[in-house]
């Protein structure tokens, strides 16, 4: 039952967001009693917590260090993994830690450490892997790729919400061409 | 008394978001009896729209335009005017464009089409200052300046998500550098 309200309050915080979604809501969707969610989490918060951490596992960050896939085309594949998963909601829901912090992050300290460590942790293993595509000549000698990797966190963030406004996946197109022809070019 | 419900509507749903923010804080706010709310809006929706348009007004998109500036000039005062405001607030709340979409545009067909109006129009002006500086010579001709304007309201919106999450200007200091160093030089 524990399972069924974490994958419950997880698509429901995707979907919806956090003060929208309210504890009936995401016991509905698991399909158990409202009153049994207590029993498993002190607070809406609580579970809000254990739904970021499994997002922040899904966005498969160990794929950016997989020496097997050269490391240009490895950040590719990772964004195109991510680009995936959006439009197969139709362009809807973004990523689930830019959500959060424009929604809860100014008002929740612990939700915030959480996505600050979640963000970061992200922005580190893009500067990762393009730190091995430097050295290996794929993008210029004179880029400082951690801070590149920091930016690439702020363009695709940007981008989720664009796609989101439009409602179409045109925003994708430009930051896969802007990234790769031009920044990392 | 309806000029007091906006601005402390603006200010309110800036802060707090949509959902968090209840009628009664916004006429609490503006100093004004609950029930004077309905005699002035439909709904807290149609509030929401007025102070979209006003906030959209205050990004002073104008000044994009301003032929008195040189072009590349032009483009980072206008982001240096918009991280000023968001220092101001101690690098909260971000930008209301951003925040209403990643928390209401899925589920709202009015306001996501002023948002996709208000971040297409803030894209469009960026591309012709863009392609004022490319005329002038101060980026390089192969720029595609139409998409790099939209990509730069991607990186914009992105870099506050990482500012809020981090409760940090850094992110702003990436937005800068990378921008003007790299993108466009």
């Amino acid at each position: 039952m524990r399972e069924e309200i974490v994958e419950a309050g997880l698509a429901q915080f995707h979907e919806r967001g956090f003060n929208a979604a309210a504890v009936k809501d995401i016991t509905d969707r698991a399909g158990v009693p409202k009153g049994s969610f207590y029993n498993h989490f002190e607070s809406k918060e609580a579970l809000a917590i254990e739904t970021l951490e499994r997002y922040g596992v899904s966005r498969r960050l160990g794929d950016l260090a997989d020496q097997s896939v050269e490391p240009l085309a490895r950040i590719r594949a990772h964004f195109e993994y991510l680009r995936d998963e959006v439009l197969g909601y139709g362009n809807l829901r973004g990523c689930m830690l830019g959500n959060f912090t424009t929604e809860v992050a100014d008002h929740n300290d612990s939700i915030q450490q959480l996505l600050k460590q979640g963000l970061g942790l992200w922005a580190e293993r893009l500067g990762g892997a393009l730190a091995e595509a430097q050295e290996a000549g794929s993008i210029p000698a004179g880029l400082d790729t951690a801070m590149i990797g920091r930016y690439l966190v702020s363009a695709w963030e940007g981008t989720l919400i664009r796609v989101r406004a439009q409602r179409s996946p045109e925003p994708f197109d430009d930051f896969f061409t802007v990234t790769f022809d031009t920044l990392l070019a």
